[in-house]
């Protein structure tokens, strides 16, 4: 999973996240990483085979898992309808998940295989173009670092612009770029500090630091695999594979044990796991006593400007910010290319929201899109997500309400026009269980790619906890007012300071003290009424004294009185998108990625025009100087209309050029053959999915491909428009 | 000055970082800080009056200062004619630099007094409206770091795509995008390890830090202003502050020690000058030891990938990379607003080049653009910036290529575009000994703002320096392949390791001896081939082992022949045009900043249409519901067209809502009014610079205003073309 919902404290981290030392904090479903199951050979045949294509003898098979997860789904329903507590529950829910994973497995084994995709000849497309490749590799690389080249710059650009126009645009959203630099009370307050980190072990002597979690895997795994082991070691293992993303440090610990699982590299002993805060620490100014990180997500930073946008904003509600930025995790052992990287681009939306009004007024004007919904209660009874109307879904109370419903059919048109095949895209639903105490509701957008699901958008409906734990922290009311209906009485009680006599006792210290009285909350200033008035003594810690400080009737008293109020201040719900750029770009590129029919040998890319790094290739039939002039005419053309083209005169054959620019997909190729010198000068285009042409004038191109660009024409009306021009691409 | 250039090693930083304990390095001109230098009522008129006319009586009493600066330029030339040693000439270099200081403050304070600028109502308006802000203000903020809110975000977004277009686009650049974490040893081969830092002095009590020079600067100050400070101490002190760019951490050890400079916070004393690295450091991994920093520049990320980017290229040279991305730098006690932050956007261009052919394909095109050069020579002679055509400066041999020449018409011309003033931007050229011994030329583009001269972008041939130092450090040759005319003989000199022998001798560690063996120099080899063929013994350091390793001539011979060669290798030399994108941002707002005539209340921001945050303001007259339809009518003809809008239909009187959205520097206002009625309906459009409107049927306006905000049609063209509307503003 995409850890943007990480900094949830305690139940929305990934299972074996450290979040608290409770069982019932461990049950995030990570999606199945097959991929690190098997040995490297059968690796590759197993990422063929991840489709999501169901036959009714493959469902046959599937019937009795199905019903296993159900088992317990129905006896974790009926606990709760009687009231059990957490702990009752905890056990019921790691073997629930344990069963979900076995059943998710064999639905990826049973998928039909699809020869079309071979992992690390996309892998090698990507490095050899450059699209992105390791960090530093010339002073041997740094793991989960990449370094986008110019395609896969260009590509993300033009994903980013594409998010900004669909979402900060369309939706009129206020778009801020805050430090990524964040001091640490910043990151107490929002729980990063206590519990954004993994498990770790270490080589007791040598001190090399391995993910508690992925050691614990490979080591089944190999001895899954090797003949000697027994039948019942097999069971064992089998199990702790299934358990091991509920499992806690203790649990972890207790497998290490139990197994007697060293260090893979030295054969060393281990360590007991530790938790490991994965945010990269630093030191603001020279003094080094500002204690910084580097941000994990961007949220923060829009949380922390709450009232300088509220107030851009006229002071109303609802309002959207969202940023475009880096977020920085220290991983353990990251692995899986662009899925896990230890820097990486992320879009974020906080849309702030009148907890009694999340009703969105453009609501009608996504109702009737389509999602794929895996919900909790689908995945408690052991089915497959469903495909329904966003509208249907909420009104049934599928998706909690119709803001998070909003964002999340918007977000799935986005990942549609980038790119994201539909059949390879769900919405899974978080258990009760996975979602902190005060979320509503949160779905992630998932992607099916070799490597399994992905999470690649988080949808969160995170409530008003962020501005309130920010609120606590700096004592800055981060609310906005609402206008009642009617001005109403309220009571107001209030603690009065006798100045004078606080004064006089206190000194210099007077003032800190009436302030630190005047803002305590209701219950606590009737706490006192209650006291000083029955002659008692209040006791109040007050900030610079080390002992509480004691008050009585003739320091300070309680006044009562009625007010009338014309506004009262809410706490907005934050309904948060969560994008992770890099992971969609991944999935993006899986699902683009082809072979020619009978020709396994030339693969190319059919990205999206409006993702595409480039927009059009163009290429002289013929190194003859007679083509030059008209060559540099077409290429004026386009600049001038600022399309991006990329001009091979080399001296390959047409049909291997071509095949280099559909390798970085390309989607339109112009020729300039000898036929083009003929008054109306003329070129062919052609459409590099298909390998169509079509032939017309120069004066016209530059608009045609703006428009197939910018997908305000199809190739299919192109076609219609003009004569198709029929060649062979010769090798 | 903005530090991009701050890596060249040992003398291209600013004067009081720390480069090397030559006295020699120590001379970078900052641009005076005048508003530092007076109490805070002159402070604010100071700013007022920095303008670069000059008059005949201006003039007049600037000769005698000119003439002193021109002395010591001419001693320096006739020493170095002489072959004089660095030493002997440092001493020159920093009396002139006092002068040259002298001079600049005398301009300054002579020039014409625009009362048009009071920098604390900008910083206000920026403020108030959100363009940028403190970062964490609520936790009491940090300095040297800002968030952009809506305003300041679009604004630099608009100015980024400008860059792009402008840059990487005409001028088909690689755009690659690198991480920030870089472990340590990249960069110290860059030099930053070693030489990126500030020098700092410590409260030997409480441990506060101060930069050295600021402290010593702020002291100087306030005892010029007290007036019981005597005559002898005032020229003492005078004398400090011109020549403390100059100074090292010896000489500013002696001012502290003789003026008995006490911590200005605690009147405690202060600790001798040390050397503050100004890189954030981190670690990469959980182990702790990777140790990282994040990058003060994006400029490495490039050099790293070279090898990828050439072969990107197919191979050939010359080929520009640029980088868009963050930088960070841990200043000691950043001061002045956007001018010196922590973390900043920069956009740099690494355009690798045969040193043999620095001519430029496209200079043609640019070498009539006029620049103001201030160069070295001009600075030595005490004279001013000249207005000169690029060709005539690259042909007069002031600027050293016609690729550096191009891009700094280039960036003469990206810098207008965005709306620099061009009276207030001249390019000043390194002086020879502020350069780095393998920099062949110089050029700093400056902003004229109210902080003084502000180094906005810098424009460095930097040889082939960063890519030896990397290839030293990784050996990875960092080299591109040329063809040569014809092919050539060369004679070839090998060592030839004894593999047999080797093997024997020294088992396991054979390979890494015999590959040490293999990469010995040319000069290497040849001194070996001495010694072992008189039956002598060659010593080598091998990595892994202790002691220098001992090779006769039973373990290695030497081999020569001749060769044929149709290449040759050439590290490419590279051009360097960097831009500091707040310290640009932050001029033009100063430079757009305008107070309405007769009205110094009202001010507003005439800011470019292609960078204006907001294309336009849309502004029903009166509330009246009849209105509605309209106002809508036009929303959804812009939002179409893509054109970004701000809707204001709050109560205030047109005038006042105008004055707000002019205030923001939005260019052009629609007003819906009751004409706008009649069919066909019509609108006013309002210039907000000149408060001139025209009137036009809807059907055209979404046209007309993509055309201006992209300016491809003035507000002249506009005006000619549609009938004006004359109304009063009333507020």
């Amino acid at each position: 999973m995409f850890r943007i919902l990480s900094r949830i404290p305690s139940v929305c981290f990934e299972a074996t996240r450290v979040l608290s030392l409770s069982a019932s904090a461990a049950i995030k479903v990570t999606p199945p990483d097959l991929s690190q199951r098997f040995s490297k050979k059968r690796r590759h045949k197993r990422s063929d085979l991840l489709r999501i294509m169901a036959t009714p003898e493959i469902e046959k098979q599937l019937e009795p898992l199905r019903l296993a997860v159900k088992e317990y789904g129905d006896k974790i329903r009926a606990l709760k309808e009687q009231g059990a507590s957490k702990n009752e529950i905890a056990p019921l829910v790691v073997e629930l998940k344990a069963r979900k994973k076995r059943l998710e497995d064999r639905e990826l084994e049973l998928a039909p295989i699809d020869e079309g995709f071979q992992r690390e000849r996309l892998e090698d497309l990507l490095k050899r173009r450059f699209f992105y490749d390791q960090s530093f590799a010339i002073y041997g690389g740094v793991t989960g670092l990449y370094d986008f080249g110019p395609m896969g710059c260009s590509m993300k650009k033009n994903m980013l612009d594409l998010w900004r126009r669909h979402f900060v645009l369309e939706d009129e959203m206020l778009e801020v770029e805050c430090s990524a630099l964040t001091p640490e009370p910043v990151l107490k307050a929002s729980g990063h500090v206590e519990r954004f980190a993994d498990w770790m072990v270490k080589d007791v002597e040598k001190g090399d630091c391995h993910r508690a979690d992925h050691l614990i895997k490979d080591f089944c795994e190999k001895q899954l695999q090797d003949a000697k082991t027994s039948e019942e070691t097999r069971a064992g293992l089998t199990d702790v594979l299934a358990k091991l993303e509920g499992f806690d440090n203790k649990d972890m610990w207790a497998v290490i044990q139990k197994y007697n699982i060293k260090s893979p590299t030295t054969g060393n002993d281990l360590s007991e796991p530790v938790a490991f805060n994965m945010m990269f620490a630093t030191q603001i100014g020279p003094t080094g006593d500002m204690k910084a990180f580097l941000r994990p997500e961007t949220a923060q930073g829009i949380f922390l400007n709450f009232k300088r946008l509220l107030e851009f904003n006229q002071g109303k509600l609802p309002f959207a910010a969202a940023q475009i930025g880096s977020g920085f995790r220290n991983e353990i052992s990251p692995r899986q290319g662009l899925i896990r990287v230890r820097e990486f681009t992320m879009c974020e939306i906080e849309h702030f929201v009148d907890p009694a009004h999340k009703d969105y007024p453009k609501f009608e004007e996504v109702k009737d899109v389509e999602l794929m919904l895996l919900s909790a209660c689908n995945q408690m009874d052991g089915k497959g997500a469903e495909k329904m109307a966003v509208g249907a879904a909420v009104s049934a109370g599928i998706i909690d309400n119709e803001t998070l419903g909003y964002f999340m059919a918007r977000t799935h048109l986005y990942l549609i026009r980038v790119g994201i095949d539909p059949q390879k895209l769900r919405f899974r639903q978080h258990l009760a269980n996975e979602m902190a105490h005060y979320a509503k509701d949160c779905w992630d957008a998932e992607c099916l790619t070799s490597y399994g699901w992905i999470e690649c958008v988080g949808n969160a409906d995170r409530s008003c906890f962020d501005l309130e734990q920010h609120t606590k922290a700096t004592k800055v009311k981060l609310v906005a007012e609402k206008k009642l209906p009617e001005p109403k009485m309220v009571s107001v009680v209030e603690a009065m300071p006798n100045k004078a006599a606080i004064g006089k006792a206190y000194k210099a210290d007077a003032k800190k003290i009436i302030a630190a009285l005047e803002e305590l909350t209701t219950a606590q200033v009737e706490e006192l009424d209650k006291i000083v008035t029955s002659g008692g003594t209040y006791s109040l810690e007050v900030e610079g004294f080390e002992k509480p400080l004691e008050f009585t009737s003739s320091l300070v008293s309680v006044k009562r009185y009625e007010k009338k109020v014309h506004v009262e201040e809410v706490v907005p719900s934050v309904i948060e998108p969560s994008f992770g750029i890099g992971r969609i770009m991944y999935s993006v590129l899986e699902h683009s990625f082809r072979m020619r029919d009978g020709d396994e040998k030339r693969t190319f890319l059919a990205l999206k025009p409006t993702v595409a790094p480039i927009n059009c290739a163009l290429l002289p039939i013929s190194s003859n100087a007679r083509l030059e002039p008209i060559v540099a005419r077409v290429k004026r053309e386009l600049t001038k209309n600022g399309i991006s083209c990329k001009l091979d005169d080399s001296s390959g054959s047409i049909g291997r050029r071509y095949a280099r620019t559909d390798e970085i997909g390309i989607p339109f190729g112009i020729t300039v053959d000898f036929e083009s010198e003929a008054e109306p000068q003329t070129v062919t285009l052609r459409h590099s999915e298909s390998m169509k042409q079509i032939r017309l004038e120069i004066s016209e191109l530059a608009d045609l491909v703006q428009k197939l660009s910018n997908e305000t024409m199809t190739w299919a009306d192109a076609q219609k428009k003009y004569p198709a021009f029929e060649t062979k691409e010769s090798e």
